[in-house]
C-alpha cells in the first residue's frame, strides 16, 4: 500500500478516463443538463493543509445534495438532540424518493440526506434565524467558514430553474406540513433549499470544506471548532449509512468511507483523522450518484489500503 | 317487502335515533367541527318527481366529496374517453389517502372519487373552461341545473378554512404536477376544488339532483339530458366500486347500491330506474362515511327489498 | 335493444373472431400452456332453464378462480357473519398479488377472490368438514348440486402441476399461518385448493351452475335453495367489486355485471332476476382476465341494454 | 480517554444494572421466553489474545442472528462476487420484516442480515455442500474454527421450537422460491437455518470468534486466514449498515462500530485493527436488539474514545 497520494491520484485519473463516457448527466433542469460529460477532478487535503489534486480541480460545479451535509452539521450544532424529534438517522431503503415512507411514518423523514429530511433541516434553520433570507445568509456563511473562503456563492439561474421544476419537493414539504412537521411557509423554505443546493464549488474547495469532519469537528489548520467531536462522528455515521440514497450500502461495501454525493456529479468523503477528499465527474449511475466518482473513490481506498473497516 | 316509502322512512328515522350518538363529526376544520351531531334527514325522489322525506330534510349541509360525482359527470360529458388518460376507474384499496399509490402509479389517480382523482377532474374542467373562475361558475351551474334550483351556492367560510388546512391536497396536486398530470396552477385548482366541496345542499335538494343518474343521464321530470345513458351507467359503476373510499366493498356488500358519501355527513344513492336517495347524519365512522347514514341505507334496501344485485 | 339472445350471441361470436388472436394463454403450468388460443364459447341460461350458446360450449376447460365463487358461497352458508373475522369484502386495489397488503393487514385477506382469501375460505371448509379429503368431496358435491350434474370433476394432472409451481400460494398460506389466520396444515389446504381450481367445466355447465346466484340463491328450475337471498346478493356484490382482481373497477365500468374470471379463460356473470352467463376464450389480458371474454360480455350488455346500473 | 479495559468494563457493568430491567426477552418460542431477564456479560479480545470480561461471560446463550455473520463470511469466501446475484448489501429500511420489499424486488433480499437474506445464504451453502446435513456440519465447523473451540454446538430444543413457529420464514423461503431465488427444498434449508441460529455461545466465545473480522479476515493468534482482507472489510461494512435491522442507522450513529445483534440478547462488534467485543443482555428494545447491550457498547465507545468515525 502506498501513501504517495499524487501518484495514486494520477493513476486513478488515467484509469478512469474510459469510465467518464458511462452514465448520464442530470437532465431534469436545463442548467444541469448542459454540463459537459467528460470532466473529472479529484482533490484531497491532509491535516496540515497539504493538498493533492488531478483534473479540473478548480472548476466549480453545482454541489447540490452535498449541501445537505453542511446544513445538517450546522443545524445539529444548534439543535443538538432536539433534531431527532423532526428527522431520523436511519437509511430509507427506498428507491421511491421517500414520499411513500414519509406518509407511513407520519411526516418524519428517515434521515437528513433524503430530500424530505434536508427540507426539514432547512426549515429548522429558517425557524432558528427567524427569516428565510437571514437563514440563507447563515448557511452560505457556514460554508464559507468551513472552506476558509469568502467567495463561495450560489448560482441563481440553477436555483430558479430548480424552483420551476420543483413540484416533487413542494409535494414533500406540503405533506410534512400536513403532519405538522414543517414550521415555515412551504415556498420560502423550498426556495431557500434550492439556493443552498445551487452553491457552486470546486473539488479543491470541497475537500478543504470537509476537513473539519475528518478531524472531529475542528478545522486542524486554523483550529476553529465548528461542531463537537461527538457531532462530527455522528455526521460521518449518517454519511456512511445514508450518504448515497438507495446505494448507501453498496457504497459502504465497495468504498468503505463516510461520503455524500450530489446530483451535480460531486462526491465528498472523509478518512477520519487522516484526510478529506472530493471528486467530480458529472455522469451519474442509475442511483443518481457520480459513476466515475464512485469508482475513483473505490480505487483510492484499494490503492492506499485506507478504509474505516 | 313494502313500497310505502313514507312509512319505511319513518321506521328508519325511529330506529336510527340511538345510532346518531355514535361516530365522530369531521373536525379537521372549525367550520365542520361545529356541526351538531344528532341530526338526521333522508329524502327520496321518484321518476315522476314525487318525493318523500324525514328529519331535517331542508337543512343545508356541506356536500364535500358528493361534489365529486357532479364534476366527474360533467367532465365525462366533455372529455368522454379522454378522461381515462388522466384518471382511472379502479378502487384504490388503500387506507392511506393514496399518496403512496399515486407515486407508484406515476401520478395517475386510481379513480375520480379519491382526492387526487377529483383534483385532476377539477383541473380538467379548469383547462376546458380556460379559467378557474369560469370553471367554478360552470360547476355551480351544472349542480343548479341537475337540481333545478338556481339558489345552490357554496359556503365561502368553509372553503377558506379548507384552504388553510389543505396541505395534503396541495401535496397530492404537486405530486401529480411532478408527473405532468396537472395542467393549471396548483393553488388555483385546489382553491376551486375546495369551493366545489363547500357547496351546501339539503337532502331534498341532493335527492332531486341525483335523479338524472337514476334515469340514464336524463332528468325524467323535465327531460333534460345531462349525460348519455352509457355515461350515466358508468358514473353509477364508479360510485359502486369507489364511492366510499376504502369501505366501498363493505358498502356494496351491505347496502348494494351505487352511492357516494361526503365528510359533511351526506350520502347520495340511486336505485337505477326507480329512485334517487339522499341521507344526512354528520357523525362519521372510521372510514369517514356517515355512520347512521350508511345504516339507514342498509335498512332501506332491506325493508324495500330493492338492490341492484 | 334486443332480446333475441341467440342472434345476439351469434353476432358477438362473429365480431369477436379477430380478438381471439390477442392476449396470452396462461403459461405458468404446462397443462394450461398447451390450451389452444383461438377457442370461444358463450352460454346463457334463463329462469325457466332455456339456454342459448355459441362456439365450443360443451368443451370443458379449467375453471380455476371461478371455483372461488362456489367455495365462498358454500362457506358463507356455513359460517354466515363469522366469515368476516377471517376474510374481508373489500377490493384489494393491489397489482402485486397481495402479499404486501396481507402483511400490512395482519394476515386478513382483503376479499375471498384474491388467492389469499380463497385459501382461507378453503381452510375454513377443511376445518368445518374436519378433513381435507372430505372437504374436497363436499366442494365437488356443492358444484355438482348447483350444476345439477353429477359428472363434474377435477383434472388431477392440472392440480399436480399447480402444486409443483405453487410456491407463491405456499408463501401466502404460511404468512397467514404466522398471523394465526390459518387453521390446518398448509400443504393439505393448498393441495385441496389446487384441486378445486382444477375442476373442469364447459360454458354450458358453468352458466347452469351460476343460475342460483341470478335468482336469490335458489335454483329456479328445481327450487333447491343453496344459500339465502341475502347471501346471494352479497356474493354478487363481491363479484362486482372484486371479481376481476385489479381490473374489477374497469370491468364494472365497461360491462356492469357481477362476474368472476378464471385464468383458464372462463368468465361467469349474472344479470339478477334475468339470467346467468358463461364465456370462454383462453387468451388473457394483462390483468389475467380473458381478453375476448371480457369484450364479449361488454358487447352483450351493450346489445341487450341489460346492466345492473 | 482510557485504555484500562477491565476498569471500563467494570464501570459499564455497574452503570448498566438499572437498565437490565428495561425491555422484553424474546418470547416467540418457549425456549427463549424462559431466559432470565437480568443477566449481563461483556467480553473483549485483543490482537494478542488478551481478553477482558465482566458478568456471566461463560454463560452460553442462543446466538440467533449473530450466526448470519458467520454464514455470510463463509459463503462470501466460497462464492465471492457471485453472492450478489442472489442477495444485496443494502439496508432494507423496512420495519415490516421485509416480505413487502422482497416482493417488490423480485425475490432478491436486500442484505444477508435480514431473514430472507440469511435464508438465501444458507440455501447457497446447502447447494455448495450438496446436502443439508453436510452444510450444517460445515457451518458448525466454521464457527468452531474461528472460535478455536471444538465444543461449540446448537441447542436442538430451540431449533425444534423455532421450526414449530417458523411460518413467516417458510413464507419468505417459498416467496423466494416462486422467484427462482431458492435452490433446495424449502423445509430442508429452513431447518438448517434454525439449527445455525440455535448455536449457543458465551460472550467469551463470541468475542474470540469475531477476532478474525477485527484483523482483516485472519486470526491474529494462530494466523489462520478464514477470508481475505477485502472480504473482511466488506463483512464489517454490511454489519455497520445492516447489522441492527431497522435500527442500524441509530446504532451506527450512537455506537459507531460494525456490529450484529441476535434476538437471544447478544451483540458482537469489532473495532478494526484493535479488538473484537461481545455483549449479552437478553431484554430487547422495540427493534429486537438487546437494550442494555446497545447501551453498554455506546458507553464503551464513549469511555474509550474508540470509533471508526
Amino acid at each position: 500500500m502506498s501513501t504517495d497520494y499524487q501518484k495514486i491520484l494520477e493513476r486513478i485519473y488515467k484509469e478512469i478516463q474510459l469510465e467518464l463516457k458511462k452514465g448520464k448527466v442530470a437532465d431534469y433542469i436545463p442548467a444541469l443538463a448542459k454540463v459537459k460529460k467528460e470532466q473529472f477532478a479529484m482533490s484531497l487535503t491532509l491535516k496540515d493543509g497539504t493538498s493533492y489534486s488531478v483534473g479540473c480541480s478548480d472548476k466549480k460545479f453545482s454541489i447540490q445534495s452535498i449541501s445537505k451535509v453542511f446544513t445538517f452539521a450546522q443545524a445539529l450544532n444548534i439543535y443538538s438532540k432536539d433534531m431527532y424529534k423532526r428527522v431520523g438517522v436511519e437509511p430509507s431503503g427506498n428507491p421511491f424518493n421517500s414520499l411513500v415512507q414519509l406518509e407511513y411514518e407520519n411526516g418524519i423523514p428517515r434521515n437528513p440526506f433524503i430530500n424530505a429530511g434536508a427540507l426539514v433541516v432547512t426549515d429548522m434553520l429558517v425557524s432558528h434565524y427567524k427569516d428565510n433570507y437571514k437563514a440563507l445568509e447563515k448557511i452560505l456563511n457556514f460554508i464559507r467558514d468551513i472552506s476558509s473562503n469568502l467567495e463561495i456563492d450560489f448560482d441563481a439561474e440553477v436555483a430558479k430553474s430548480e424552483m420551476e421544476h420543483g413540484y416533487r419537493n413542494l409535494a414533500l414539504a406540503n405533506l410534512m406540513k400536513s403532519f405538522n412537521n414543517f414550521d415555515n411557509r412551504v415556498d420560502d423554505v423550498v426556495l431557500t433549499y434550492f439556493k443552498q443546493c445551487a452553491v457552486t464549488m470546486s473539488t479543491n474547495e470541497l475537500s478543504r470544506a470537509m476537513l473539519f469532519l475528518a478531524f472531529g469537528g475542528k478545522d486542524p489548520i486554523n483550529n476553529k471548532e465548528f461542531i463537537t467531536a461527538s457531532q462530527s462522528k455522528r455526521v460521518n455515521a449518517v454519511m456512511l449509512t445514508c450518504g448515497h440514497y438507495d446505494a448507501s450500502g453498496e457504497f459502504a461495501y465497495h468504498v468503505g468511507l463516510p461520503a455524500k454525493s450530489g446530483v451535480g456529479g460531486g462526491i465528498v468523503a472523509v478518512i477520519p483523522n487522516i484526510m478529506s477528499i472530493a471528486v467530480f465527474a458529472p455522469a451519474l449511475n442509475k442511483y443518481g450518484n457520480s459513476h466515475a466518482g464512485t469508482l475513483a473513490l473505490e480505487k483510492f481506498t484499494t490503492y492506499t489500503g485506507l478504509s474505516i473497516f
